[in-house]
This record gives structure tokens, sequence and C-alpha cells, in this order.
């Protein structure tokens, strides 16, 4: 295999680096208008016909045959066996790694999702009452993007949050189906079960399960059917489907947002030994083709260093040929005047991984308005945070974390407003709100509040 | 005018009970093919010709005619001017509000709104990193639906967070136009400006404002046009047209929740005047024929004397009619059997605003899971929290209290992850990850993690 993975080579010196620099980033989510009336159609199906609809759809593209819905659902004792069949080292790295993500998302309850109220000089009581959802959905993809890991990172951060129940779906398409790209008709019948998923839904503690997938699914979390409960809230990847499913549910049910492809950034300032920065790059590459993994570098001769990495660790890649792909046509590594050049350009892009892979991390961190995780210093690889640093590794992609945040404990609570004037109180606001609601007409408002005045 | 206000009358120990609380529930936001189309038309125009189109459709839309974009641009003099033109009285009232609005939100900043971190036993740094978003939009609607004390609350928890720059839109359509339900074309050609709307942005600190309103001027915040800035994250409420655009621009920028018709929700154990809640009931039917005002109390004759509260004020509300239709269409008043019941019934609902109008509102808050805001004690009417109280009155509507919050400082910030592995803690955390990725086949994953080991 001769394989040649060239990221482009940009610099910011150049008179053509804006232009090269806007294509190199340049990715867009166009909504594909056939599988939108698609979805529509599953979801307003699902909702009239529930049980009997989610069949029909996972018997078509799943290839996966069933009487009954229940006949779908795992057991707790399904998570447990396969948790049991594995390997030693694989169970303990599981649960070490839910203990560390565990152990952060309840420093983060405690820093930010607590409930608190205060009294003015008037006694009258102002705060926020913090709840967990009652009840969540989270969507795992099946066959081989089917990762254990994001179940954790999507489950744990519901459990410290205090919601009551977790229902898991994951499709099980059965070779030769629709799902898996087979022609269909030639299905197995029977779905393939990704093991190391059912054993971190043991880990994670998932309430029920069911072996369903696709915009089926979505839409029998968002609405319910005579088996499957509503949920108040979606989260989870998915494919074109299961993205246009959860934008269509929204409203219904709360979602997180829509990944687009996975991205890194580094910001090198050369002290790092170059075969990790290439590995580092290699390990967002092999996600997708359409994974973007840019280095931004002051230094040229290093930067010639880690395409020299690129060169000599690409051949030994078991994913070699996903790595050249993305990095050919989405990766780059540009050469920048500055560190401070570097973060400015960084903060263009709002990447979803950023390492500072330099000996002054903290100098660099201040600089760095937008990113979904920082990973700061040699040691920080992104797969570190990936599986168990505890941080969540569900980020905002395709610079939305201009204005978005990692899943968190938050992401599984709400707040209520809460306010007790006081009859003294009442007295003071009583004036300003009659006031302002005369000023935009709204009349019973003023009375309202008039009325709670003493005579 | 012989109008009637007659909500429903419902009994919880009624067999028919259950049938007739969904009816009168049910409220659906139907979107309409025909405005989702022409709404993704405007976007992709705006997107192409950017400010031509904008001009284009503020002139056919909004009977606004202006030869460039910037002609239509209001200036920090032209909200001076107008704070300075309302009566003192007025201008006290929109500064003790927001005044009272801003200490809320920073109370709220310090409780949820802070970076945090940690350092593990192996010298490991965890946390997040809080920081404002850059630039946030903020839709103003025009005409009669503009409310100043709206402004307040978009703008000020934005400039609690730190945002950099508040663009405002709000269209002033001119009479006549098709903006205003007139036939177009008779328009006057100069747009009506709200004097309250302009004070409020002097009050809360606008930092540009320009006189375009409907999807156009969504698109125009959302890609940026010639003149017009792109921001961030796109707040505030509109009608049908901006709604659409919103929920088609999210992903490019934030949006806040799509808001449907306003709701109160009053649980009384009989202990409040009886006037109190049915001018309380009118203050929310008041906005809207489709605003919805229920009821629920465990005594019969309370629920009596509140209806006949209701025949006595409502022929003095100037807004009778609507208050009337709104009560009649989605009104109800339910006798429950209990405040216990009540309060579940509540949680169903999900209220956008809850009233506990009894004596003992801390016995009951408690058991109330889901709500925007909740109000304790019968001094606090819900017209003190729409104004001048502190808290949001941004809130989540149609059920969706049971997954989401009151518009926030949290709203105008996100979040970064911070990752600092130690070279202790990459030997430990290395072999978790080489494991776990090694599971799931990202092989490049493992070797970064493998990189950081000592040999």
């Amino acid at each position: 295999m001769d394989l040649v993975a060239a990221p482009a080579r940009l610099s910011t010196t150049s008179a053509t680096f804006e232009a090269e620099f806007k294509a190199r980033l340049h990715w867009s989510a166009d909504t594909d208008a056939a599988i939108e009336q698609r979805v529509a159609d599953i979801l307003a199906d699902v909702q009239r016909r529930g049980d009997e609809a989610v069949l029909d759809y996972t018997r078509r593209f799943d290839g996966l045959e069933a009487a009954a819905l229940k006949d779908l659902e795992l057991s707790q004792a399904d998570f447990k066996a396969a948790f049991d069949s594995l390997p030693a080292a694989q169970r303990a790295a599981l649960q070490d790694a839910a203990a560390r993500v565990r152990l952060y998302h309840e420093a983060q309850k405690k820093a930010c999702g607590e409930s608190w109220s205060y009294r003015d000089e008037d006694g009258t009581l102002l705060g926020q009452k913090v709840t967990p959802l009652d009840r969540v959905g989270i969507y795992v993809p099946g066959g081989k993007a089917a990762y254990p890991s994001s179940l954790l990172m999507n489950a744990i951060p519901a459990h410290v949050a205090g919601v009551g129940e977790i229902i898991m779906v994951v499709p099980t398409p059965a070779k030769g189906s629709v799902a898996t790209g087979g022609a269909g008709g030639q299905s197995s019948g029977k779905g393939e079960r990704n093991v190391l998923v059912l054993a971190a839904a043991h880990v994670a503690g998932v309430t029920r399960a069911f072996t369903i997938g696709g915009a089926q699914a979505v839409a029998a979390l968002a609405y319910g059917t005579q088996t499957v409960p509503a949920v108040d809230k979606i989260t989870g990847p998915g494919n074109a489907y299961v993205a246009a499913a959860k934008r269509r549910v929204f409203g219904t049910v709360g979602i997180d947002m829509i990944a687009g492809p996975s991205e890194i950034l580094v910001l090198a300032d050369g002290s790092t030994p170059p075969d990790w920065v290439a590995m580092d790059l290699f390990s967002q590459a092999e996600h997708d083709e359409l994974a973007q993994s840019i280095l931004l570098c002051p230094d040229a001769a290093y930067i010639a260093a880690v395409q020299a990495e690129i060169d000599r660790l690409l051949p030994q890649m078991p994913r070699a040929a996903i790595i050249a792909k993305s990095l050919n046509g989405r990766g780059a590594l540009i050469h920048t005047r500055s560190m401070e050049e570097a973060c400015a350009i960084s903060n263009r892009i709002a990447p979803e991984h950023l390492e500072v892979s330099s000996r002054e991390p903290h100098r660099w961190e201040p600089l760095l308005k937008h990113a979904g995780a920082i990973f700061l210093g040699a040691y920080t690889s992104e797969s570190l945070g990936d599986y168990c640093a505890g941080p969540n590794h569900v980020l905002p992609t395709s610079g939305t974390a201009r204005f978005s945040s990692p899943l968190g404990v938050y992401d599984f609570q709400k707040r209520s407003s809460l306010i007790e004037v006081s009859e003294a109180g009442a007295q003071k606001l009583g004036l300003i709100a009659a006031e302002l609601a005369y000023g935009e007409g709204l009349q019973a408002h003023a009375q309202a509040a008039e009325m709670r005045l003493k005579r």
C-alpha cells in the first residue's frame, strides 16, 4: 500500500493565506431534502401507530424480525453477561474510566449545578431551584461506530444529575441489512450486538434498553409508544437520519447538539516530540474521512519534522487509508508568525479539541477563547481525554464552540426561578411593575401589582 | 359589551377528567410548509446578496425605504433621546427594574457561571473555563408586541455574562405595510419607532441596532452582511417567520428556545383574596388569545369565588375581548382532591409561570418539579416577576420546562473543558485509554496514549 498523507502546507505570511485557510475550513452540513421527507414520514407514522410502526421499520432497515417490541428489549442480565464475558483488563479499564468520569461530573455538579437563593433587604427571596430531568433517552449507534466510551460519556452525567430513568436505544442491524449497507433481503434476521456497548451499559447504569435505531427509535423516545416510554431529552450521536429526526423532535423533547465531523487543532511551540503530535493528528483523522486535523506552529523546521513522522508512522496504522484521506482532504500544517498569532487563528476556528503542546501551556491558555476542550502540555494527548481523564468527550464541533459547551451535568438538569415577594417588597415592586405595565398597555398586569399595594 | 369569560370547570373526581384535561392542554406548534419555504428562500437570498436583500425585504414587508442599510442603523443618541423624552416616573421605573434584574443575574453568575478546576492526586488538572460569547443578536418584535421589558430581560444577562457586543434588531413597519397587516403599497414609507424600546436600549446598553425584522433580520445576524455583523447567538421572541428562521439558522449560531403561547398556573389553597387570583389569571390571558390560564384548587367554594371575581372584573379591563377569548378557549378552573394532587397535576403541565398562592408555599414548593418560574405566596403576583423582581421573564413554555430553563447568564456563556495531565497521570491514564481504544478499533488513539508511557 503506497499511501501518502500530505496535509495542506499553509503560511500566514503568504498572500493567499486567507483564501486557502477559508477553503480548508469550509464544511457544510447540507440537509438532504429526501432524507428530511423520509424522516418526517417515519416520525408521523411512529406517532400514529407506535410499536407496530417501529417494528416495521426495524424489520425493513435493520433486517431484524420481532413479533412484539418487548422482544427487542435488553435486560440487566444481558448487560451483566456482556460485562462478565470481557477479559479482566477490559473490565477494569471500563470501570476505571467510568469512575474518573463520574468524579469529574460530580465536581461539575458541585461547581455549577446546585440550587441557590438569597433574600434582599425587604425579605424578598430570589433564586433558582435546580432539578434533574425525569427521563432521558440515549442514542447509541450500531455497527462499527458503536463506541462504549460514548455511552459512558452520555449516561454518567445523566446519573450524576439525578435523572430517574435512562433509556438506551442501540440498533443491532443484521448483516446484509439496509442499515449495514447491504442490499437488504438477505439478512440473517438476527441483530449483531456489540458486547462492549452492553458491558458499558452495565457499568454506566442504564435503566432500560431497546435494540432499535434510526429515525424510528428517535420517534419512539420522543413520543413514546405502547412499549417505549416517552423521554424528556434525547442525547447521543447518530447518522444523517438520526440527526434529522432529532432536529425535528426538538421542542417536544430536548436534544443535545447535532455533531459534525470531529476536529483537532494542535498549537505547538516545537518542544513536544514530533511523533507524539503526528499520532495526535492521526487519532482524529482515523475517526472519519471528513475529520479535520490542523497543526499551528511558528517553527518551520518543527512542521517539517512532524510531516516526516507522519510519513514514517502512516504505513503501520491499521486505519491508514482513512487517515490519509482525512489529512489530504481536510488536514493542514500552518506556519504562523508567532504563538500569539496561532492562538488568534485557533479562536477563529473554535475547534472541538485544542491541544496546547507547549512547555508553557498556561501562558497561552488565557488567549484561547473558543474550544470544546483544551488539552494543556505535551502529556495531555487528546486520546486520554476521549476515554478516561474525566471531562466529557461529547464536544461542540464545526465552530459551535463559539456558543456551546461540552455535554455535562447541566444538560440533564433544568432550572426554575424562585421568587417570594414579601409584603414590604410588594409595595416597592408593585409601583415599578405597574408603571411599566401601563407603558406596555398591559392593564391586567398593572392591576395585579396594584391590588397588592396597601390602600 | 356583553363579554363572558368562563374557563372550563373540571374536577379530578370526574370520570371524564383525563380526556377533558388533555383536550384543554393540547397545543401544537404546527409548522406551516409555506412559511418554511418562504423563510428558506429569504435566508438563502440574504446569505447571497447581503445588505441588498435585507433592504429589498424591508421595503416589501415593512414598507420602509432606505438607500443603504446603514441608514437603518439607530445610534446611541437615538436611544438617549428616547430615554430623555419619557416622563420621570417611567424613566425611574425602567432604571429600577434594570438594576434589580442586573443584581439577580450577577448573583446567578456567581452561583453557576464561574470557571472551576481541581488537581487530582497525580497532579493532573481538571476543570472548566467559562467564557462569554463574543457577540449576540437580540430580536425585538415591532409594533404592538414590542415590550421594553423583554429587551431588558435579554440584554442584561448578556451584559452580566460579559458579552462584548449586543446587536439589536427591531422592525419599525410603516402603517399600512404587510407587516402591520395592511395590504401594502399604501405605506407611509417611514417606520414607527417604539420610544420605550429605544429607551430600554439606552438603559440596558445595546451596542448597535438596526430597524429591520422578520426572517431577513435573523439571516443578517446569523450570516452577517456588509453592514450587519454576524453574531454567535440570537435570542428574543418573534412571529412565525422569525421562529422558523431561528430554527433554520440553529447550528450556524446558537438560539434560545422557540416560545409558544404564554401560560400561568395558579395553585391555590383558598387563602388568597379571590380578586387577586382572578387578576393574575387575566394578566396571562391578556397577552394573547392562545395564552393559557389555569387554576388548581381543592376548595370548590373558592373556585366559585374566583369565577365571581372574573365576572365582576372583566368588564373594566381594556383588553377584555382578548382575556375572554383566552379564558373561554384555553382556560380552566380545576377542582382537585387535595393540594398534593394539585402539585402532581402541575408537574404534568410543567407550566411557564407557577403561582403557589398559599399560606404555606414552602410546604408545596418541594413537590413542584417542573416549572419555568415559581412564585411563592399571595404577594408574589406573576406581574412583579415579569417586570422587576429580578429573575428573567423569558421562560420555557408548552411543557418544555420538563427539560429547559429560564433565559440566564449561562445562555450567554460557554464552557471549555480544561485538562492538564501530569507525567505521572499519563502513565496511569495511558494504560486505561489504550485498552479501551484497542477495544474500539481506534489504534492511533491507543498509540498516542502509549507514546506518553515511559519505556
